[in-house]
C-alpha cells in the first residue's frame, strides 16, 4: 500500500514551513514516538506496524497533484514548495522487532534526523504504529485466553474502512491470530484465509437440510456448517448429523459446524455430545458472536467446547477500556546533540530526554526480569541501580545475574533500510515466545502485575537536571 | 480511492462458487442493510459512505493478480473463475440520501439483484456504511454539543489506520464537523484544513516566546499559538500576549491560541478575561485534549469561554456505547420474488421480509412525526394504523394531517449510477436540516426520546405468517 504524504496533520506542514524558512530545517533532531499506558490496562504490548512504516518512509515523496493542492491552500510559500518538490526521508530508525513485547513509558520508535524531515513524519508514524500495536495487542489477549483453540479473525465488516479491516488482519496475525476471513490480507500479507457461510446461503435453499446438502457437495473436505439459522438443537444439529454421515459415507469428513447465537457455551456441549455420540470426533465447534477475551475467558471457565473461535468486531474495533485507540506520542528529545524535555501537569510524566537505548534485563532461564531505559552511551551493569521514572527516589538494583539485551536496533539509516525484514510468521513467532517469558502474572486480563520499566542513573540524574531548569525558568 | 474485490470475507467467495455451481447465481434477490440499534445509545443515526459505496460497486472487478492468487488457494473451480474474470455488479441499490438521518431497524441500503453478485457485496458495503454512518452520528452529537462553537477533527494520528482517519473525517464533515487537520482528506474531499502548532515547536526555539514570534511571523494572519508547553498561566499567556501587541502594531491580529492540557473549562475563562482586559476580544480559545460531545456539554455547562473545539481520538475511532462499530448487518429479504425472514432466538427481533419503502410521515410544519416501513407496492395513507415491530399487537393511527414522504430512491440501476451524486456541503446541510426535525428529545445525549419506526399493516401480516411458518416447520 502506497500513503500519500497528505496523510498527515496540516500542523506538521505549517512547522515545516517555518523551520525551512528559518532555517532551521536540517538542524539535527531526535523524537521518540512512545505510549504512556499499556492498552486495555493490561500487563503489556505487542509492537507492530513497523514494516509499514519504514514502507512509508522509503517512499515518502509529493505528488505534482499534491504539491499543486498545498499550492492552492495559499498558505505555503514558492520556495518552501519548491524544497517539498524534492523531500525525502533521509534520516535513521530505531525500533524494536515486530512482535516485541513493550511496555509503556518506553520509547518504540526513535526518528533521527533534520529537524523538519524527522517532525513531519509524526502523524503517519503515530497513525501507524498505534493502531497495528494495539491491534496486535488485543489479539494477543484472545489468543491467550482461547489457550489451545483457534482464532479466526473477521472483523472486516465492522472494521473502521477498508485499511481498519487490513491493518487489523496483519497486526491479529502478530499478535497470535493466525487466520482471518479477508482474502486481501491473505494475498496481500500471506495469511491464511477460513470461512463458513451466512444464514442467507440456508435462506437461499429450499430448506436447511438441502442448503447444508448443496454446500457439502461443493466443499466436501472443508465444510462448515452454520447450525443456528432456525434452531440450533432442534433443526441445525439434527441436519448436520445428517450430512456428516452422508459425507462419511462417500469418503469426507464433516470439517465443522458454528454456532452464532445463543448461548454459545452451553451449546458447544450439547452439540460436541450429539457428535461424540454419533461417531463424529473430528467435528469441529466453531463459536462466534461477540466474542472478546473476557467472553472466551468465561465460556472455557464454565467448560464450553469450543475448537475455533470467530472474533470479529471487538478484535478489528480493538474495542475495550481506552476506546479503540493507543494513545502513542511523538516527542521532541534532542536538537543540535541538546537533550529536551516537555514537562506536564503531573510532573512525574515529564518525557525522557535525549537519545536512549533500551536494554531488557533476563534471568539466566530468558524470562524477563525488568527493562531499562538509559542515556545512549551510559554503560549500564548487572548490578546498577535503577530509578522509578514516576517516582525518582524509589530505585532498585538489577540483578549480579541479569543478562542485559538491547530491546531496539537501527533499522534505517539514511532513509534505506539497513536489516531485512522478518516475515510476518517470524514476528509472531517472537511475540508469542516473548509472552511466555513475563513475570507471572503479566498475562492477566484483569489487573495484571505491572512489569517494571526503570529508567537509569544517568537518565535520572539528566532528567531531574532538565526539569529543574525549566521550572526555574518559567514557573517563578 | 479503489477498494480490491478481495476485500472481502471468503465466504463471500465460497457461497458464490457453490451458487454458480448450482446454476442459482443470477436467480433474483434482494438483500437489506440495516443495523438494528442506534449507535452510542442516542436518538437516531446519521446515514453516510453512500458515494464511497456505489464508486465500490462501479469498479468492481477482479485483476489478473487477484484472480491468480484465489487460483492458488485451490479451493476454486477453474470455471468459476472465468466467472469472475468477467464478473461486474449490474444490479440495483435503493438507499437514502448521504446526511439522511436515519433509525435502527429500518432498511438503508437494498441491493437487488443476481443472487451472486447482491450476495457478493455483504462485506465491503458493511465495512464502508457501518464506519461511515458511525463517524457521521458521532460528530453530528459532538457539534450538537458544541452549540455554536466549531470543531475541528484532527484525529488522523489516533485512527484506525490510514483510511479510518480519511474516512472519518469524511463522514464527520457529513455530521457537521467541517474542518479536518488531515490534509490528504482537504484534497480528495474539499474539507477545509485547520491546524496550530505542536509542543515540539516551542521546544526547539530557546524559550517559548522566541517560538510564539517566529510563527506568528511566518503566518502573521492566521497565527494560533499552543500556551501550554510549561506553564499555561504564568508563562504561555504573558508570552502570547506579547505576540498579540506586537502583531497589532504590525498591522495583523492573533488569530488564537490553544489549551492542550489542565483544566480546560477554568483556563479558558481566565485567558479570555486576559485578552479581553488586554483589548484583544478577537483572539479565538481553541481547546483540545480527549474531548467528546459529553465532555464538552460539561464543560459548557459550567462556563466555559471556548471557540473552537478540536477533538481527535474519540471522534476518529467513535469512542462511545458500542465500543467504536456500528452493528449494520446484510439479510436476504426475497429471492426468487419470494420473502424471505429470518428468525432469531427474539422472535420479536426476526426481520423484515420482502422489498420494501421507507416512508416518514411529516407534521404540516416539516417536523418528523414517525417512520412507517411497509411493503414496496402498498398503498399507504394519512390515517392509517401502523404498528410496532418489536410488539405487533401495539398500533398507532399516522395523524390525518401528516404527509408522508420516501426516505430513499434507486440510486444506481444495473450497475450504474442513476442520480447525480450531491456534493459533500449538501449532506451536511441536509444532516443539520434534519436534525432540527426531529421530537424533543431525541437529540439528547443520554436516554434520548425514542423515535417511533412502525411496520404497515401488510408487512406486519406478512412477518407473522412466515414467523408461523418457520416455527411450525422448524421448531415443532
Amino acid at each position: 500500500m502506497s500513503y500519500s504524504p497528505l496523510l498527515t496533520d496540516l500542523y506538521e506542514l505549517t512547522m515545516l514551513a517555518g523551520y525551512f524558512d528559518q532555517g532551521m530545517h536540517e538542524r539535527p533532531a531526535a523524537f521518540d514516538l512512545f505510549f504512556r499506558q499499556n492498552p486495555f490496562r493490561g500487563g503489556y504490548a505487542v509492537f507492530a506496524g513497523l514494516d509499514t512504516a519504514l514502507s512509508y518512509l522509503e517512499a515518502l515523496s509529493f505528488s505534482g497533484e499534491e504539491l499543486a493542492y498545498l499550492e492552492n491552500l495559499r498558505i505555503f510559500k514558492p520556495d518552501f514548495l519548491a524544497y517539498l518538490a524534492d523531500f525525502r526521508f533521509t534520516g535513521s530508525i530505531t525500533a524494536p522487532p515486530e512482535g516485541a513485547v513493550v511496555f509503556g513509558g518506553e520509547p518504540l520508535i526513535t526518528v533521527e534526523g533534520g529537524l523538519a524531515e524527522a517532525q513531519f513524519v509524526e502523524t503517519a508514524l503515530l497513525n501507524i504504529i498505534n493502531f497495528q500495536t494495539l491491534a496486535a495487542t488485543k489479539a494477543a489477549r484472545i489468543k491467550l485466553a482461547a489457550g489451545d483453540a483457534t482464532v479466526l479473525e473477521f472483523g472486516l465488516r465492522r472494521a473502521q474502512g477498508p485499511d481498519g479491516g487490513l491493518s487489523a488482519a496483519r497486526a491479529a496475525f502478530i499478535g497470535g491470530v493466525r487466520s482471518t476471513s479477508n482474502v486481501l490480507a491473505g494475498m496481500r500479507y500471506g495469511i491464511p484465509v477460513r470461512g463458513t457461510h451466512a444464514h442467507s446461503w440456508i435462506m437461499a435453499f429450499p430448506d436447511e437440510l438441502a442448503a447444508f446438502r448443496c454446500y457439502a457437495n461443493e466443499f466436501p473436505d472443508s465444510c462448515v456448517l452454520l447450525i443456528d439459522t432456525y434452531d440450533t438443537l432442534k433443526c441445525g444439529l439434527p441436519n448436520a448429523l445428517t450430512v456428516a454421515r452422508e459425507l462419511k459415507e462417500r469418503g469426507h469428513d464433516l470439517a465443522g459446524v458454528r454456532i452464532d447465537s445463543g448461548d454459545l457455551a452451553y451449546l458447544s456441549r450439547q452439540v460436541r455430545a450429539a457428535f461424540d455420540e454419533a461417531g463424529f470426533p473430528g467435528v469441529k465447534i466453531v463459536a462466534s458472536n461477540e466474542l472478546d477475551e473476557n467472553v472466551i475467558e468465561s465460556m472455557r471457565r464454565e467448560g464450553s467446547r469450543i475448537d475455533i473461535y470467530g472474533v470479529g468486531t471487538r478484535l478489528a474495533t480493538c474495542a475495550g477500556e481506552g476506546g479503540g485507540a493507543l494513545g502513542g506520542v511523538y516527542k521532541l528529545v534532542s536538537m543540535d546533540g541538546e537533550p529536551k524535555l516537555k514537562l506536564t501537569s503531573d510532573v512525574a510524566k515529564a518525557t525522557l530526554p535525549d537519545r536512549k537505548k533500551v536494554l531488557r534485563a533476563l534471568a539466566p532461564d530468558g524470562s524477563f526480569i525488568l527493562d531499562l531505559i538509559a542515556l545512549r552511551d551510559e554503560e549500564i551493569l548487572p548490578g546498577a541501580v535503577v530509578f522509578d521514572p514516576a517516582n525518582p527516589v524509589q530505585h532498585v538494583r538489577i540483578p549480579e545475574q541479569a543478562r542485559l539485551v538491547e530491546l531496539r536496533s537501527m533499522v534505517m539509516r539514511d532513509g534505506a533500510r539497513c536489516v531485512p525484514t522478518p516475515d510476518l510468521e517470524r514476528s509472531a513467532d517472537l511475540a508469542s515466545q516473548q509472552l511466555q517469558l513475563l513475570p507471572d502474572g503479566c498475562l492477566r486480563l484483569v489487573n495484571p502485575h505491572i512489569y517494571k520499566v526503570s529508567i537509569s542513573s544517568g537518565l535520572n540524574t539528566l532528567r531531574l537536571k532538565l526539569m529543574n531548569h525549566i521550572q526555574s525558568k518559567y514557573r517563578t
